[in-house]
């Protein structure tokens, strides 16, 4: 590997309407999913809005877990930005996917930060 | 258009190594690179980590903008999410090469959140 970090964009569709705009429990939903990869909580910041739908952010010592919610369509976007590229994220997603209720999940995952002489210089 | 979101990832290598070491600087950097496209800044989190690197998130009305800085690779991963499907996204990214004095950017966007329904329901 030679790349700096891994960025997981989560797509979370047909999920539960009244979670998606509940930010008390999205908050706890969103901090316990990235404890599920032991990730390392710094910090957090939800924000309602109106009429409907949450933002929010997990600012982590790995990166960023963030969400964004759309109540009305029954959808969540969430992604991933970890610097630990051995992480188990898919705990984090596993755990998002059964909170959310999503009955049509899905993800990609996008390498961050090639540099070319990383593999050399630090001898992964 | 039948997505709700645009992610755009953005990364900016052989940047200041300087810049990306300096939380308030990044802070300031940060928060003027969204007002750039216009969005509306709700709150940001900036972490300054040991011994170098920063992390921070600038939660936007239309979702977030967040760094996460290497500057012992001079590497700077950004990535900026939008409701706004119309907003003019390349102001912020454009904003973001200069100030972090990057010698080699580049971006890539990804469409979040189809709605198959979107189009027919929204009128869009």
């Amino acid at each position: 590997m030679n790349e700096l970090g891994v960025h997981i964009l989560m797509e979370f569709s047909d999920c539960s309407v009244e979670t998606l705009d509940d930010l008390k429990r999205l908050e706890v939903v969103m901090e316990e999913a990235a404890l599920a990869s032991k990730a390392t909580i710094i910090k957090s910041v939800f924000h309602q809005f109106a009429p409907q739908g949450v933002t929010g952010v997990v600012v982590v010592a790995e990166s960023h877990l963030a969400i964004h919610t759309w109540p009305e369509h029954g959808y969540a976007a969430v992604d991933f930005f970890t610097c630990n590229t051995s992480m188990d994220y898919l705990k984090t997603y596993h755990y998002l996917v059964d909170k959310l209720h999503s009955k049509s999940p899905s993800y990609t995952t996008v390498k961050r930060g090639f540099i070319p002489q990383l593999k050399e210089a630090d001898g992964v």
